[in-house]
C-alpha cells in the first residue's frame, strides 16, 4: 500500500484545505440532508384493539396497501372493490382481454402472448421507494424501463419542414450553440456577474468541453461536434474506416424543435433514470398485492352511501353479479375511492370535507398501444426503448422495454396524449383512435408503421366506467383551499389515494398517503 | 376518422408552407443521409477456390470472425490461439478463475456463483451493428446496460470540501447557471448574434425551460428547479405532504466539480443510451463465437514465426502444453495478434509494414472488481447501476447491471483507470490494488464500502501475458503515416483487430476491421 499512501495524504490535504472554512462545514451539513423518499420503512402500528374492524373501499394500491398493514396490526380488514379485479388504475390490457368504456364501444385485445399495454402507470423511479419496498416485499420482478433514449426522435411540424430528428444531434446542437454564445458575452466582457476571474476561466473550459467547441471557442461542423450529434459517415474498420462529420442544423430549426423541452423532460425528477417496470406487464404489480389480500376483497362492489360518525361507519353497495345491496358496518373505513367517483356517493361527510372532494378537477389522458409484427424500430431505426416525442395530437410514442432484439410482434405506445388531444382522442371510436395513432406515429418510422401493423388498443381515462378520469390535477390554489380538509381523518373515515398525495398521479402517492392515512386512523383508534 | 382530419391537413400544410424552400428540401437531403454504421450485413464472399486455405492467428472477436465468414465462404480454415480459451480481450473472470499477470502475482477468484468481473470490454453502444448482428446470430442473450444514471455521484477533491454530489444536482445547477448568464446576455442586447428577434425570443424560452429559470429568468431555490436538482424534503402523501426545495450549490464548487465532463460523456456517441451487455458476463460473446469455430482452434499455440510471400504462408508455433514445435502451412493468413505482441514475432513483412506495427502505442488501464456482502449502493444510495466518478485515480466506479434489488452478494466494478494513474495500480500487487479501491471508493459510500466488502480481483492491461497492453493508440500523425499500410493486404497476409479500425478499443472495432479484411483478402485469392 505503499504507493497508495500519498494519494491518501492528498486527498486528505485537499480536503482539509478547504474545509477549513466553516462556510464549506456548513455547506457539507446542509447539502448532506436531502430526503429523496417519504419512505420510512413499513409503519409500525402496534396496539391495535383486538376485533377493531376496518373497511377499505377500493382495491387499487392504496387500499390493498391499507388493508395489509392494517390486517398485520391486527385490524379485521373487508375490501369493497366495484371491479371484477383488484389494481384499480394498476392496469394492463393483454391478448383475450375485452374492456368496455362509458359510451359502450367494447375492445377485444388480441396482442400476442406476453405482449401488453400498460394504460395506466407504466414506469417506477428509483426514488419511489414505497413501491419499490413493496414490490420486493410481495415478490413482483422488475427489469429497467428504458426512459432516456439519445437516437429516439423528435419532432415538430414546425420544424426541419416537418422531419422528424434524432434527440442526440438536437441536444448536441442546442447545447453547442448555447455554450458557444454564452462564451461569446464573457470574451465581450458584457456578463453581469459576480464570477471572479478564476470562475470565468472554469466556465469558458467548461463551455468548451461541454458544448463540444473548437479552439476558437464556436461551435462548428467537425469530428469533435459529430462525436455528440453523430457522424455523416461513422467510423469503421479496415481501409475505408476514416469517419466523415455531420452538418450542423440551422439553429432556427433547432429552437423551432423544442427539443429543450425534452432535455428538461430528461431532467424532471420524476423521469430520471433509472427507472423500472414490471416483467409481463405494469399489472404484476396489482396482482401482487392481491396476492396478499385478495381474500379480503368483495368484488363487484358498488358503494352507493357512505355514513359514518364517531361510533362508526356503515357503507351500502350493491353486489353487481347477484343484484342485491347490502350494508357493511366497521369500526373504521379507509375509502381510496377517485372523487371523482366519491362525489357522486351519498354520504354524511361534513360540507367541507364534500366540497374538498368536489374541488379537485381530473385529468384525462388517453394511451393506444399498436402491436407491429417485427421491431423494425430497432432493427431498421436503432431505438432500443424509451420514446420519440412529436408535436402532433399523440404527443409521443414509446418502444417496448423488454425483450430487446425479440423476434414476433411487439407493442408500441403509440400515443400518450393528454389535454385537449387527449379529449379528442377520447371523443373518437376505438377504430378512429388507432387510425389516428397511424396517421400521426408514421412520421416516425414512414416506411413500416403501417405495413407493420398488427392491431391496436386504447384507453382513454374520461371513459373509464370506475374512475372517469385519469388523476386528481391540484393547484396552488386548490391546495390551500382544500388538501388538508380532504386528508384530514373525520371521526372514523380518512381518504387515500393519489389524489390524498403531492405525488399526484403517481403510484407512489398512492402508497404514501395510504401509509399515511392508516397510521393517523390506527392513532384514531387508539383513542377512541 | 373525421376528427382527425384537420389535424393531418394542417400538418401537410404546415410541410407544405416550410417546405417551399429549396433550402429546406436541401437540408432534408442532406439530414437523411447520416450513416450511424459501418456494417452492411454479412459479407458475400463468393467463389472461393475449393481447398484454399487459411489461417488464422488469433482467437479473439476479430479471429473468430474472420475464421466464421471464410468458413462459410469455402475455405479451409485453422486457428491459432495463444491461451487455452477464445475471447481474447472479450473476457469475464468468474469465480474458481485463476488468471497469473506479468510479474507472476496470481490472482484466485472468489466471486460468488453468477457474480463476475469484465476485465475489458462492458458495455455495447446500439450503434455497433455487427456486434448485435452476430450476437443475434450465435444467441447470445443481451439486456440494458445502465450507462446514465442522475443519481450517481460525482467526486471532485477540489470542490465542495472533497464531498460527493449527486450528479442531478450538479448538472441541473451547471445548466441553471448558464442558462441564467447567457439570458443576462440577451438583456443586454450585447450578444454578438445573427439570430433574428424571433428566435432570439424562441432561445430565451429555452433557456427558461431548459435551466428551470424563475420568472424573471433567473435561476434560485424553489420547487421548480428543485424538480431537477432534488428536494430537501421530497413530495410525500397524506398530512405531512407539501415538498421543500433545496438550496443551490455555489458556482464556484459546481464548475470545480468538472460535472460538465460526465455530461459531454454521456452525450459520447459510444456512451449514449441505450447500451447493452450479455447476460452472465462479456465473455458470453466470446464463448457464442466459439461454438462457431472453436472446432477450428488449435490452442496453447505460441506463434513465434510468420513468413509469407505472394504464393504462401508459413506459420511456425510452439504447442505450449506439449511443448513442441511445428510449422503449418496455408495460401492465406488473417493475422489478429495485437500489435505490441506481433511486433516481437520474427516475419518477414516489408519494413513498412513492420515500421507501422511498431508504431502505435498500446493504452493501459486498469480494472479492479470489489465483490461486496449487499446492494448498499441500492438499498442505501439509490443507484440502480450506472457510474459514480472522482478525480482520484480509481477515476470511477460502477455499478452491476444485472439481478437489481437482488439479496446476496453483488460486484462492484471498484476502478476503471487510464493514463498515469493505471500505470501506477499497474505497478502495485494484486492485494494493494483491491486496498487502493477501498480506500478512494469510501468517498462514495463511506459506511458500507469496507464494511461490506468480501474480496477482490483486479486486471492491469499492462501486465496481461497475451496483450501487454489495452489497445492501440492511433493518434492524427501515426494515422497519416502508418494506417493504411498497417491494413493493407500484403501478398497472402492481412492483419485484422481493433488495431486495425477506427473503432479503436470496442468490439465492433475489430469485428469492422475483420470483415473489411477478409472481404479484401478474399478479393485478393480471386486474383491469385
Amino acid at each position: 500500500m505503499e504507493r497508495q499512501t500519498p494519494t491518501r495524504r492528498q486527498l486528505l490535504n485537499a480536503i482539509g484545505l478547504i474545509g477549513g472554512t466553516s462556510a464549506v462545514y456548513a455547506m457539507m451539513t446542509t447539502f448532506g440532508h436531502a430526503e429523496e423518499t417519504r419512505f420510512p420503512g413499513p409503519p409500525k402500528l402496534d396496539g391495535a384493539r383486538k376485533g377493531a374492524s376496518v373497511i377499505v373501499l377500493g382495491a387499487g394500491l392504496a387500499g390493498m396497501l391499507a388493508a395489509y398493514e392494517l390486517e398485520k396490526a391486527g385490524y379485521k380488514v373487508t375490501i369493497l372493490e366495484y371491479q371484477g379485479r383488484a389494481g384499480g388504475r394498476n392496469w394492463s390490457l393483454h391478448g383475450g382481454d375485452t374492456y368496455t368504456e362509458l359510451g359502450g364501444a367494447t375492445q377485444k385485445v388480441t396482442f400476442a402472448k406476453g405482449n401488453y399495454l400498460n394504460p395506466g402507470p407504466w414506469r417506477i423511479p428509483y426514488h419511489h421507494r414505497t413501491l419499490l419496498h413493496y414490490c420486493k416485499a410481495f415478490g413482483v420482478e422488475l427489469e429497467p424501463f428504458i426512459q432516456f433514449n439519445h437516437n429516439g426522435f423528435v419532432h415538430n411540424i414546425d420544424a426541419f419542414g416537418g422531419k422528424p430528428q434524432r434527440f442526440k444531434a438536437l441536444a448536441a446542437d442546442f447545447e453547442g450553440n448555447v455554450a458557444e454564445l454564452l462564451s461569446k458575452s464573457i470574451n465581450q466582457k458584457t456578463l453581469d456577474t459576480q464570477l471572479t476571474p478564476e470562475d470565468l476561466e472554469r466556465l469558458k473550459e467548461a463551455l468548451r468541453n461541454w458544448g463540444m467547441l473548437d479552439g476558437d471557442m464556436r461551435y462548428t461542423k467537425n469530428l469533435r461536434s459529430s462525436s455528440h450529434r453523430g457522424y455523416d459517415l461513422a467510423p469503421g474498420g479496415g481501409v475505408p474506416a476514416a469517419p466523415r462529420p455531420s452538418d450542423l442544423f440551422p439553429l432556427d430549426d433547432v429552437l423551432k424543435s423544442g427539443v429543450w423541452n425534452q432535455m428538461a423532460l430528461y431532467m424532471n425528477d420524476e423521469m430520471q433514470t433509472t427507472m423500472f417496470q414490471p416483467k409481463g406487464g405494469m399489472d404484476m404489480i396489482g396482482k401482487g398485492f392481491a396476492k396478499q389480500v385478495g381474500h379480503l376483497v368483495t368484488y363487484n362492489a358498488k358503494v352507493t352511501k357512505l355514513m359514518q360518525d364517531k361510533s362508526g361507519v356503515a357503507v351500502t353497495y350493491t353486489d353487481m353479479k347477484k343484484g342485491v345491496t347490502a350494508t357493511a358496518n366497521a369500526d373504521f373505513c379507509v375509502c381510496t375511492i377517485p372523487l371523482t367517483v366519491l362525489s357522486q356517493i351519498q354520504t354524511n361527510l361534513p360540507d367541507k370535507k364534500q366540497r374538498a372532494i368536489r374541488a379537485v378537477p381530473y385529468s384525462n389522458s388517453v394511451k393506444i398501444g399498436l402491436e407491429m409484427r417485427r421491431r423494425f424500430w430497432e432493427e431498421d431505426a436503432h431505438i432500443y426503448g424509451g420514446h420519440s416525442f412529436t408535436s402532433q395530437e399523440i404527443s409521443q410514442i414509446s418502444y417496448p422495454n423488454s425483450n430487446f432484439f425479440g423476434d414476433g410482434p411487439a407493442v408500441l405506445l403509440g400515443a400518450y396524449s393528454s389535454g385537449p388531444a387527449a379529449y379528442r382522442l377520447a371523443g373518437m371510436t376505438p377504430e378512429e383512435r388507432i387510425e389516428a395513432a397511424l396517421a400521426q406515429g408514421s412520421v416516425f418510422h414512414p416506411e413500416s408503421y403501417r405495413k407493420e401493423f398488427v392491431s391496436g388498443a386504447s384507453v382513454a381515462w374520461s371513459r373509464v366506467p370506475w374512475v372517469m378520469g385519469c388523476c386528481a390535477r391540484w393547484n396552488e390554489d386548490t391546495r390551500r383551499e382544500h388538501y388538508q380538509e380532504l386528508v384530514a381523518v373525520e371521526d372514523r373515515t380518512v381518504l387515500a389515494g393519489e389524489h390524498a398525495s403531492y405525488v399526484g398521479c403517481w403510484m407512489e402517492g398512492s402508497l404514501l398517503s395510504s401509509l399515511d392515512a392508516i397510521t393517523r386512523l390506527h392513532q384514531r383508534a387508539l383513542e377512541a
